[in-house]
């Protein structure tokens, strides 16, 4: 496996287009993206687990129990979610009108949606821009930035990550893009990412491939098994670091390492806490080595947690260790928050469960984005 | 049962006091009080559940489990948390020094502190402090304000609430102060909040009163028992109301009522997720009434909801009505958002569950605030 900068074409037999519809106000932002694929390929996704989720996803959680898709239709700027009957009948219209563009069975096209949430589709400049994009599908650097950055909503630009590797003597590529930013917890809604290979590989094994490659399909536990394993764990790896980054009003990527908690369920569960809490968030925008806020938020998450055999470090600097706070730490620890890239340690002592979480610093812009946005 | 503007030191029997100590480097501001029962009072108090708790709290938990006290000491700038066996020490030695003054047991003595976690508290300053406000106790309307605001932090004003009623054609009065203001969620920590009351009432009933007014001991069930309960619930509601609209930053009270829910338990989950949600509370900062963020944190929280079931409104406004978005409600819906006091409602269509929960607004004062503090 080797990261490679390449776009989402870039897996042999993708093609993909971006384009202004109309579902934006400003005519230079793209809001609809197509992805194809020239074979049926097998397809696998996963979904938000929030009870209120967009048409889109209804209609995906039925379709990819297939295996197989070849089209993925997306708008940015409107979520329709929230929209009743009508949405459901909309995300549907979407997929038919990408069905009969390419000559597809319905059924072969997914459909994603992301952006405000509560309004209608405008499907008359909708089914405008699906004729646009079937016509202008591509396999090229233009199409690439085209799709990843048709996708998104406030994120401050594309994310896009690859890895190839070699199964019987070719080379596979995995490629992907996503989008964040805002409302990514818990459990993805509405973050989007889109993952394209060429390898040959059954959908029970991976899932999203088309099989241009010509490969023998992967077989679990083999070699290849592996190198696809590593390339998915880096493109979504590498993808969710930059959504973090990207995170509204961010300035720093924080991340949060937990171990010796009693079960890994504890340690998920005091990562999650300390990154999800608005005093430690705040804190570390203004690199304030203020790591109460740290050991506070492990304290109430629900999680197992004795004070005296809890340990914090701010970076490379022990702060609290086992219940004790360390003197004259206060300007080394500063230090450690200074720059864009933040780590944070919480040792539990109690076991082995240990975690890495992700997250991003609170900061003055975040308000002023959101207390606009509709 | 009828509210009155009345302070700590309003029932009679108990004494207050509250001064500058140098726990604070402003000399203007109150960082030292103590209050004072003449009379062996019945006590009982509620702790924060979080695992990592201040060394008062310690304290406390095995004092109150007898039932009585006579005087509890108060140090705000310092929450004497995170401190290990000195910060234990420093606060049996604060309830020794107020023991000493007093001439009382030491074990009758309370203690609570708030402010920055992990830094030791100045004792030489806290011990002159100690002998000042023993010194200083009194009962007026001084006092009562240098109580009061002697146990702030990052308030803005001091919290005060009381309410009078009959009891063997004796008036007794119950008075409360409180503090918030950043770090409320969950279960109180660091929230303060003390009681006074000169009904006799044994501790198993009420829990904290001296019994000054000289009544027969109220009777569980009888008539006073019930005029104490709503006195009670006026002081501490009004008390809870005033810390969330003095939340730190906030510009709008937020009343989150959840009805229809399957269970009790469903609504609290409701209630809180919309009530963190830090996309909701800027969005409330801004008025935009973008009420997909509402639907969609009911929707992660966990509790059963049903979209085709859930309606929402904001204000007196249907926004969202049993799955299906209501057409041209934007302006009237901004137009609820535009005051100090917003009440968003969500119905779940599925059973009786229901509760309110109060929040504030995030704004960009709260992220400015808090990004450096200590």
């Amino acid at each position: 496996m080797e990261p490679v900068a390449a776009g989402l074409t870039t897996p042999k037999g993708f093609l993909a287009a971006g384009l202004h519809c109309g579902i934006k106000p400003d005519p230079e932002v793209l809001d609809l993206g197509l992805i194809y694929s020239e074979h049926p390929a097998a397809v696998a996704a996963t979904f938000t687990t929030n009870r209120v989720h967009a048409a889109a996803v209804r209609v995906n959680r039925e379709r990819v129990a297939s295996g197989r898709a070849q089209a993925v239709v997306v708008n940015s700027g409107n979520a329709n979610a929230c929209t009743g009957a009508r949405g459901l009948e909309d995300a549907h219209t979407m997929t038919r009108l990408v069905a009969e563009q390419l000559r597809l069975e319905e059924a072969e096209v997914l459909v994603a949606s992301t952006g405000i949430i509560g309004e209608y589709l405008p499907m008359d400049k909708i089914e405008i821009g699906i004729a646009g994009v079937a016509g202008a599908l591509g396999r090229s650097p233009e199409a690439d930035g085209a799709i990843s950055r048709a996708i998104l909503t406030t994120d401050t630009g594309p994310k896009v990550a690859a890895a190839r590797f070699e199964v019987d003597g070719a080379t596979a590529t995995l490629a992907g893009i996503a989008k964040g930013a805002g409302m990514i917890a818990p459990n993805m809604a509405t973050m989007l990412c889109f993952l394209t290979t060429d390898v040959a590989v059954d959908w029970h094994v991976l899932r999203l491939a088309n099989g241009a490659l010509g490969n023998s399909p992967v077989r679990p536990g083999s070699r290849t098994h592996f190198e696809l394993r590593d390339a998915l764990t880096h493109v979504t790896w590498t993808l969710a670091r930059k959504i973090v980054r990207d995170g509204e009003g961010a300035t720093k990527l924080v991340e949060i390492v937990v171990k010796g908690a009693a079960t890994e369920d504890d340690a998920l569960k005091v990562a999650r806490s300390v990154a999800d809490s608005p005093l430690v968030k705040t804190t570390l925008h203004g690199e304030d080595p203020n790591w109460g806020r740290i050991t506070s938020a492990a304290g109430y998450c629900g999680a197992q947690v004795e004070e005296e055999k809890l340990s914090c470090w701010i970076g490379d600097v022990l702060v609290f260790e086992k219940g004790e706070p360390i003197a004259d730490v206060r300007e080394r620890a500063h230090a450690e928050l200074t720059g864009s890239d933040i780590r944070l340690v919480l040792d539990l002592g109690l076991g082995t469960g240990q975690t890495t979480v992700w997250t991003c610093d609170l900061s003055e812009e975040y308000v002023r984005s959101n207390a606009r946005y509709s």
